[in-house]
């Protein structure tokens, strides 16, 4: 079974979101598991200090690597990934999330997000990730969002109903614009070629529109895309 | 007050890890709200359906645009900023996250990750966000991201102690490494220069670590800081 073990300052707030809906059913199921450990249970003194101020000065709190390293080496010492939830990590991908959820699953470090001794990272080998260039009060939510991720892709979670969204990604693209019923919404029609019943225009209308949006709106994504597709052109089996 | 407003077919996820923490505990002091509004209220048949297949064919399922037109509008005609959290959005910035959290608040519209109807994001102006290049269940967890993100910036919540990763998001840069008690952890020292005491060094020291790690790392975040760096050389006041 996969599972996933958080490390944490705030064993509270798991499951949350992810007992409920796709990943609660799930877990029920018993397709994935999670845990929660409380970093604070691996503090020594009498105050249970976690942190204390940076080397050198400046603002906020760092965590102790001591703590930290014990509470890491007492999530066992298994062949899942060792993830560290860091704005200095590298942006999470879905190419990732996929590799994750084909593992035995993961140990998750939620750190203060002004920072986590750096020695602990090295001698504990933590990959840093990142979900976004934005701050959070912590790296909790940014768990959830990694798991969640990962445990719809598990075996048996959806089905074998994978996503337009998902199949935009791997394809390096955003997401064709959807519609549904009523037809008229507001004396907006849904664009007629959704409704003609020809499936090789709407898919040819629907990638156009795909290749619209994410010029418009991600340029990284599309002069990536153009370069994949450029280099796809020029390769001996093209 | 700052007000968040969260529509969603899971309420019971809200306020799930932000009723702990730094944001619960602001919460309790009033210095923000929270309010989750269940989507399928507003659907009007029997089933109380709110999606439907989509048109043209494919995967998943399309949130419908009357319900969720109704929803959006029961949130209230107020001047806060209408979000809807989509893989498909302009990535999430620090600096928009800034914007929102200097306004009065924000509705946030928890999606179907496979899709919304296009007229009901037209028809209602809502703006999509998207916390990464990755593929959620649903909104709701990317909905708790931004919201934290709004809120520790709000006055009173986290007081004058601003965080170096703040600091260092605001440049454009990956923080430096943090390193805290005690002086040697299985063997490896503090680096000695943040022990000096000489303040002038070790911001010296912390800014070419930063800007190594950014280099390293984030080759975007890099070339957009060499870009600004270039023009401020040039810029008539420089």
């Amino acid at each position: 079974m996969w599972r996933a073990t958080v490390l944490t300052l705030f064993p509270e707030m798991f499951p949350g979101p992810l007992g409920a809906s796709l990943a609660g059913k799930a877990r029920e199921k018993g397709l994935w598991s999670l845990e929660a450990l409380d970093i604070r249970a691996h503090a020594t003194d009498r105050h249970r200090t976690v942190d204390d101020t940076p080397a050198g000065g400046g603002p906020g709190m760092v965590m102790k690597p001591d703590v930290l390293a014990r509470a890491i080496d007492a999530a066992g010492a298994d062949d899942r990934a060792r993830l560290l939830m860091s704005p200095r990590g590298a942006p999470l991908t879905q190419a990732r999330v996929q590799a994750l959820a084909r593992g035995p699953g993961m140990v998750v470090v939620c750190g203060r997000f002004e920072g986590v001794d750096e020695r602990a990272i090295a001698a504990r080998g933590l990959e840093e990730v990142s979900i976004g260039d934005f701050v959070l009060s912590g790296g909790e939510i940014a768990a959830l969002a990694l798991v969640d991720a990962c445990v719809r892709l598990l075996p048996g979670v959806m089905g074998h109903d994978a996503s337009g969204t998902e199949e935009s990604f791997a394809e390096g693209l955003l997401e064709y614009p959807q519609y549904t019923r009523p037809q008229v919404f507001e004396g907006r029609p849904i664009p007629e070629i959704l409704l003609s019943g020809d499936h090789g225009r709407i898919a040819a209308w629907r990638r156009a529109e795909a290749e619209r949006l994410t010029a418009a709106r991600r340029p990284d994504l599309w002069a990536a895309y153009l370069a994949r597709r450029q280099a796809a052109k020029f390769a001996p089996d093209g």
